[in-house]
């Protein structure tokens, strides 16, 4: 291989070397609220196949296993991932349960009260079963995190071409032999991990097979201790070439030293085949490395700078020169045992090993050009280096003296991140700054263990997978089901009500002008007459008049005018009496109903219209700028005046049950209700909202229909019909659904997943309401 | 009934009152250049089936019925169909076939070489048959137009609402007594059209069965005349009450004075029921007036003026007192022959009725507020009361003395109209306000016998119908067969060449970025690299910088700063050697390959650059602002100085066979040439655009492909793979492949409506060339 710091000053390579990808695993028990671990099944509401995608099970059935997707290039967005996956999980948990943040495991019942893992695959049960057989079953109970890496494949093969060996090897075999140095050098260097993130001091003594076993102060890493997770000691392994790695491991299990290749349990793992063996031609493709513990501090279990240390230092393992033989690895191995051993207040015994390694590293912070944060973090774990107070474990101990304490102090902050997740149920934290409906779509996705892949974050654009069969999403509701014409159908009004009309339904009629010298010489058609003045193509409500009681002439014109100032072409409508109802219809099914209030309180003859709105504010589906299910209602200068027109001001106080309204228009996003009436609507007008977007050709759509009275049936084709419809809206709102202000909410994402994958499809007739 | 003028003088009313429905039919024969008969069968370009919806055949092989849709309130749209028809008969006609433009037909054969229309159905033909034998041949080929007429059914609504009869008839009652006596009234004044409208003074001596038959001068109208086409005098007929209507008719065909109720040969036809009598139920819904002739004057047979003024003449019948008697119905019917038999320039023995009636009409205009040009209108109408030359008969003897002569100008007119109607191939008279693929796929619908909906007409949307089949069409291309998700995959360029990438194709290698911060940093990764810099998400050419060989990091910083100047988001993308060309794909098939060539003269040794570039902008293709399938090279700025860098200028004289560029890049909006390249491109790249766009799961899309060698196979997978996929376009143009400036054109549009209509396609496997 050619040298690779001289390789690296090359232009652009130190930046492609920095480029790697990351994917976490982390393990974690559900527990009740009291501490104890949880003795109910996997979470009905999650997917529990093996196909899920983000949330597993690992060894035992309370021990849930989260898994972002590799991600690469952005540790923060690893860390997003990792944030979203435990709010869907803690959210989906039964009985208020909650994650256990801790490796080591809460107090443990009898032996055969733990549950492994009740998995589909018989062959998987039965894993797990030889595994208690001959580990025990505590010693599984342990949990940790796993981080994967990949380095950037377009390094690998420029680093490749520059080696000199193209003749000599393929890329695949390069690779593969950069990544077995990687490794080589990891289990060499291990201990440092230990020794900076070691977070496992003490148990409960439930998880202790024999008091003899317990160690006589706490220590950095029970998890990485002898106690923890390792082969037995018959089992050999070999790490000089893929090779001799296959050949060895293959030996141990032909000898029966190991049930399965999976079973050698490697602080490194070697990936990208299932079996060994397929790795020589396939080649290693990443490194899992699974010596990690979980930070109890740590809400997520991982912090990002703890992500990036860790990224940088693995770069550094293979920056490293590889000057020592093989037999280095096995004291490697031998130092993390003894690292992990070692009292949490005590100077690593490897000390200057360790200050070296991190000089070295920084070092090559400058050389390759590193972001100056990764220094800052480079320097703090000198510190905790030179002061070994600073290490996880001494700080953990430093809060609990007794492993009764212990557990008091990890479920409280189990109960705190569970609080912490439930706080914005309606968000998918990591993903806030995407739009509503697609977080709550993540949230379903991931919930029902899709694979979740973001083309396009600021274009809200997704692919959702299960098995071979890909979804786009855009938006929360663009999909393949609609045709690309039906957005123009819907588009403009004109058509669609024409399309209406002619398919039978109650369409206000409405006349379209081009020009005001055009509309103006027919005004007279529409003086006195109840109609509504609109342009012809926009969402928003602006430059629409309405005549409930129509007006003179003059007034028309000045309609006319205001509705042209937003369109080339307006629209003059008969005016239709009723209420406005948003029919969200999916699939020739209305799924929800949605009437739309006004902002308003409701007085007590106590409160002052100011306290109450603040009151009803304090709602936490109420918010800003869309960013919540409802928006907060405004005190500002157009719900004094609409308040001054009824007589009122800030300081009222309204009789106890009279409802006041602050606002003319009904907009969620100017404080507005959304009260649910699904239930409550005639059967009638749900077969007709049903039946008109199956006349427009499309599945999803948002309809305005007014209604006089949803309890009365539509008289279909006779008049009056009780109805007119208004709109056709594409790519419907659908959080306003599913988290009204009034009523049950209603599960839109969740049908869409349905409708999107009937093969997967959970969904029954009945619709999905809300968890409340 | 209420009075109507009084009416008339609420709100709105005058306006509602002229908002009619109009609709014309029109036939003519084809005839040869000689101006004989044609003797070939009914155009096969055209589809012959009886459900063609514009095109249809009438009496005989020879005679096209042009059928325009019916129209609301807009003469000039009538107009425009009409035109459009035309043009789409006339360029689809056989072996340089005309249409002759005149009521009384060209030189006859004989009987038996006359050929009765080869209609589908059996009973058709027997009916044809049966005219024959009941009326002869030859005044079954005097041709027509029909005038269709709908008042506003809201007028008739609001008229009936006010008329005190709410409680004594229904509305379809109101409406069919309103329009009864309108017919009775067209029936009374029918004589005031032919005076002014009449235009068949003379005819062929072959049109008569005998010399005897033969007026002794040119008359007004032989087709009005006792030698057209009426009734035997012992049809009888009864208009006192739509009762009595239906049961006289039905009374002369059960005693067979009638074969059937269409024989009835009145020049006003009760439209709104197949059979007669379920008028009684269905009521009238428009009439049908048969009087007009043909103008020869006018290149669609009638002007929007004429169509105008007999809007208004038929409004003036309903406005009209009905203070006659019905013997005066049979008087009128007696004043329209002698009228069609007046000497050509005559005064009509009937001038002070007929001045006074258009006095009348004048009253009503401005009562009714009527637009001032109907006024001019009319005063042109009392000027040919006033003087007989000034009708249309009388004006067609000042330009011919003879019959013979007649028939030259007549055929040297039909020339002149078929010239005309192919002038500008690519285009749609009538429609040329919209897009180019539009009018093309409206030509195409109209050919095949399409319905045509134009639902909005700016919005370049359509809908089309075959039978119970309709399908929406937007700006050419976008249809319910695409999904609304594909806009999204194709906009995004950068998820579009994930999907491809991810699909196995060669695409080339990018990045994005999201701000000129972020690029900077890794800037030296690009820098003296063959690469593209150019924003995420454009159609157009802005903002795209191309390094063919590479450049420093501070040209590609400049690059970075324009990209960012379009859009949020910049790509860097590999570049990709060799040639761009554009596949169209249709349905999993790729339909063409066009290569676009920047604007190019080639020099003769003899011509400037300026007369080359001259004689080639004097193809008809070309012409301006997207107009025309191909654009005009300019002459200006960038054109000389791309010159000048090839030492040239719009004076030099290049070589015989020198080919110069004008322009560096190939639009066709620059002047560029576009050549078709379907046959020569190796079939390997066709299958892979065709699997590309399955993958990207849409069914239209224009591929931008770089390949190096067309005549060579890609190999895919393999590296080099000799192609890359540069862009996915969504709604791709069209009338560049078929209107190429060399190679052979592909009619995409025709390929389009039977992918979209597979029940009606007729295309088989090879691909629709351009009728040339």
């Amino acid at each position: 291989m050619s040298d690779l710091k001289e390789f690296l000053k090359q232009e652009g390579m130190s930046q492609l070397f920095q480029h790697s990808t990351i994917g976490i695993e982390k393990e974690g028990h559900r527990v009740t609220p009291a501490g104890k671990l949880a003795a109910t099944p996997h979470p009905q509401k999650v997917d529990g196949s093996q196909t899920s995608f983000y949330i597993q099970r690992d060894f035992a059935e309370s021990q849930l296993e989260l898994v972002t997707p590799p991600i690469k290039n952005n540790e923060k967005e690893v860390m997003q991932w990792l944030q979203a996956i435990h709010e869907v999980a803690l959210r989906s948990l039964d009985e208020d349960e909650r994650i256990w943040p801790s490796s080591m495991p809460p107090v443990l019942p009898a032996d055969d009260q733990i549950q492994v893992a009740a998995l589909e695959l018989a062959s998987d049960v039965a894993y797990r079963e030889y595994l208690v057989e001959a580990y025990g079953k505590k010693v599984q109970m342990i949990s940790g995190i796993h981080y994967n890496f990949q380095l950037n494949p377009q390094f690998i093969k420029a680093y490749y071409q520059a080696s000199g060996c193209v003749h000599e090897m393929s890329l695949i075999t390069f690779q593969s032999n950069l990544y077995l140095r990687l490794a080589r050098n990891f289990l060499r260097y291990q201990w440092i991990l230990v020794y900076l993130f070691g977070a496992a001091p003490l148990a409960d003594d439930s998880f202790y097979n024999q008091p003899a076993d317990k160690f006589s102060q706490p220590i950095r890493s029970i998890r990485n201790s002898r106690l923890g997770y390792i082969n037995k000691d018959d089992v050999t392994f070999n790490f000089d070439t893929l090779v001799s790695y296959v050949d060895e491991l293959e030996q141990n299990v032909r000898d029966g030293r190991l049930i399965a290749e999976k079973e050698f349990y490697s602080n490194v793992r070697l990936r990208g085949a299932k079996q060994a063996r397929d790795l020589l031609t396939s080649g290693i493709s990443y490194l899992e490395f699974r010596i990690f513990d979980i930070q109890p501090f740590e809400e997520f279990g991982i912090s990002v700078d703890d992500i990036l240390f860790v990224e940088y230092f693995i770069l550094y393992l293979i920056w490293l020169e590889e000057d020592h033989d093989m037999s280095d690895v096995v004291e490697g191995i031998q130092r993390k045992q003894a690292t992990a051993e070692e009292g949490v207040a005590s100077r690593s015994q490897y000390y200057q090993e360790g200050m070296a390694m991190l000089a070295g590293m920084r070092s090559m912070l400058t050389a390759i050009e590193a972001p100056g944060h990764i220094q800052t973090i480079v320097e703090r774990m000198v510190e905790r280096f030179e002061d070994p107070h600073l290490t996880p474990a001494a700080r953990i101990m430093a809060q609990v003296e007794t492993p009764a304490a212990w557990l008091d102090w990890v479920n409280d902050l189990a109960d705190l991140y569970a609080r912490n997740a439930k706080a914005t149920p309606y968000a998918l934290g990591g993903f806030t700054d995407m739009e509503l409906s697609t977080q709550i779509l993540m949230f379903d996705a991931i919930q029902q263990g899709y694979q979740i892949d973001i083309l396009d974050r600021t274009d809200q654009l997704l692919r959702l997978r299960y098995r071979d069969h890909h979804e786009y999403i855009k938006n929360g509701n663009i999909t393949s089901k609609d045709p690309y014409i039906g957005y123009y159908l819907m588009e403009n009004k004109v058509v669609t009500k024409q399309i209406l009309a002619e398919g039978g339904y109650a369409v206000p009629q409405s006349d379209t002008y081009a020009s005001l010298e055009q509309v103006n010489k027919v005004v007279d058609l529409y003086a006195h007459k109840p109609i509504v003045v609109k342009p012809k193509s926009t969402n928003m409500g602006l430059g629409i008049s309405i005549f409930k009681n129509g007006a003179p002439a003059e007034q028309l014109l000045k309609a006319f005018r205001l509705a042209f100032a937003e369109d080339d072409d307006i629209l003059v409508e008969e005016f239709v009496a009723g209420t406005e109802y948003r029919f969200f219809v999916l699939n020739g099914k209305v799924l929800a109903v949605l009437l739309r209030v006004p902002a308003n309180i409701k007085g007590d003859g106590e409160h002052t219209i100011r306290e109450l709105v603040l009151a009803k504010n304090d709602n936490p589906l109420r918010g800003y700028n869309h960013r919540s299910p409802l928006e907060k209602i405004a005190l500002g200068e157009l719900e004094e005046i609409s308040l001054n027109e009824q007589g009122f001001n800030f300081d009222s106080i309204p009789t106890a049950g009279e409802v006041v309204y602050l606002r003319e228009n009904s907009n969620i996003s100017t404080g507005g209700d959304s009260v649910d009436v699904t239930d409550q609507v005639h059967q009638s007008y749900k077969n007709i909202a049903a039946a008109m977007a199956e006349t427009l050709g499309v599945k999803i759509t948002g309809l305005d229909i007014m209604i006089d009275d949803i309890s009365q049936p539509a008289s279909d084709g006779e008049e009056p019909t009780n109805y007119g419809i208004i709109e056709a809206n594409f790519n419907p709102m659908m959080m306003m659904h599913i988290y009204p202000s009034e009523g049950k909410g209603i599960r839109i994402t969740r049908h869409l997943l349905d409708f999107l994958f009937p093969e997967k499809a959970t969904s029954t007739n009945k619709l999905y309401n809300l968890a409340k």
